[in-house]
């Protein structure tokens, strides 16, 4: 039994909760908050909440803590701070900040002597893994990452705080005439505006003006005025009915050549209907690997990129040369 | 500079020597052959041919031998035989026969202290990691996969055996109707019949009976018996024309549940102008991981699944995290 711990009780935190059930050698042990009170009403029944200034007193009681916080400021605090206890895995993926964590956290996880696993979840992660493995085995060629068709917590946040939005969602959609020009062989040079699609549907205000709403959106600098953004004005039932899941999926692509007569093309896509639900399955696999490899004598940071598939599954190495080679 | 080896000269060897360009810190040293005059005429310039019978005279010469020869009759044998003396890989894809190779490989490698990686290409291969990926983060689910569209040998050799049948090919075509069904979230469970079809072109004999032999091909148990087969009398002209290449691609689902309510629907596929030329390409990038992984201690038989990502690439740790995570 690997022993968990879930520091953040948000969307992510409480899918890995709901996740346990499929991973039967992993037990939640103990939940972290700086609401514990609030917390210790939704949680799971027999499962510790505890205060983020009592983690001290855990050390010994479990073997990984998930990190369920956010990338902007939460993780670049909080999984420096937590390594020195614990060994971790977290979701960092904020893509460019991704080497200044890693040096961070691999010197508290050293210095403590634990072992730090940054970066699990799909994108970085499942894609991150598409992307090594189709490079190192075709190594001569393009990468293509398209997101969605799903949410974007950032644009939605943007959307909400445009006045006279009431509420608001954005959906970023992959294009598809793009995807195919990839899919052909034809290794396009693809624009931001070519790649993707900005769909948004927004509750209004009574009384407010909605073509200032759909102005102000699509001309948005950094979040809308680079794409083509779609707005949908929608009443604030539809909206509660057809609008507050959080699905999300994407593409990796990589078109190149063997030689130059022969081309091959590698596409990994994946459909979610819940993005934190399936990014907390990734979270447990790599707690397992965490643990595996801890007790191999693994210190310091580590990424998806340094975990053999083995470390990852839940079967013996005979169990999966059998099943799944 | 990884020094490399290449034991056969068939499709796979060939391919390797073509792809090495894509591969600029490994370098070919020497192709062993049992027919070493008749490759010496065909081999790259600058690279040394030598009989099977001198292998122990380059024990110090190479750091790879990369085996490619075909796993009916020739790898059992080769592989145990050949990792006595150097480190390997090879591309053994009888999946029920696996666990066979490894324990033989394994012996004989640990004997020697040498490292062999076994059943490298794309299935087993590639798609085996990806069963493995699938399967560590969405537990709760139903594997696919589906082969094609691509030439089979062995289907091809079977029709080739048909009295009256000049030259023959037999294509392996995943049927869509059965890939949309997976990909709809069903979970099916399907046939044989149901996910391929076969598809074979012939060049008859001057006056052979062309009825009687697209009976016995459609009816041939363990081949075509199962499936529906289509098959195509053509001119020896149109066969040479378009039927000379080996394309080769497929498919690997897995759908499931990360609760009662949320699913996921993961895909990866790929598409190959030349199936030698890819699988060169996952070898040679293995041939790079043994290398590694046996300068850091690494002794006996392994598989994909024993390889951390980080071992595959060509980059630096540093350089993967910046532009691959």
């Amino acid at each position: 039994m690997t022993r968990i711990g879930i520091f953040g009780w948000g969307n992510l935190g409480k899918a890995v909760a709901d996740n346990l059930l499929n991973f039967p050698d992993m037990q939640l042990k103990v939940i972290f908050s700086r609401r514990p009170q609030v917390v210790a009403a939704q949680a799971p029944k027999g499962i510790a909440v505890a205060s983020v200034s009592d983690m001290e007193k855990w050390t010994d009681k479990i073997d990984v803590l998930l990190l369920c916080s956010g990338s902007a400021t939460d993780l670049p605090e909080q999984t420096p701070a937590a390594v020195k206890l614990f060994n971790v895995v977290d979701s960092f993926d904020t893509h460019a900040n991704i080497p200044t964590h890693f040096a961070a956290v691999d010197k508290a996880a050293k210095e403590s002597s634990h072992l730090g696993l940054i970066s699990a979840g799909w994108d970085p992660g499942l894609f991150s893994l598409s992307r090594a493995l189709f490079n190192a085995f075709l190594p001569n060629g393009v990468d293509y990452t398209f997101w969605g068709k799903g949410v974007s917590q950032g644009h939605s946040d943007a959307i909400r705080r445009v006045a006279g939005v009431k509420r608001g969602v954005q959906y970023t959609v992959p294009r598809d005439t793009a995807i195919e020009r990839v899919r052909s062989g034809e290794q396009p040079a693809l624009s931001t505006r070519e790649k993707h699609l900005r769909e948004c549907f927004v509750v209004a205000e009574n009384g407010a003006d909605c073509a200032k709403i759909e102005a102000e959106i699509k001309n948005m600098p950094n979040y809308f005025s680079d794409y083509d953004t779609v707005v949908h004005f929608i009443s604030e039932e539809e909206f509660e009915h057809d609008h507050k899941q959080m699905p999300h999926g994407g593409f990796v692509l990589r078109s190149g050549n063997n030689t130059e007569e022969y081309k091959s093309l590698l596409e990994l896509n994946i459909k979610l209907d819940s993005n934190p639900h399936f990014t907390s399955g990734v979270l447990l696999a790599y707690a397992r690997a965490v643990k595996r490899l801890f007790d191999n004598g693994a210190r310091g940071c580590i990424t998806v990129f340094d975990v053999p598939p083995s470390a990852l599954f839940v079967g013996t190495p005979d169990d999966m040369r059998k099943h799944l080679l």
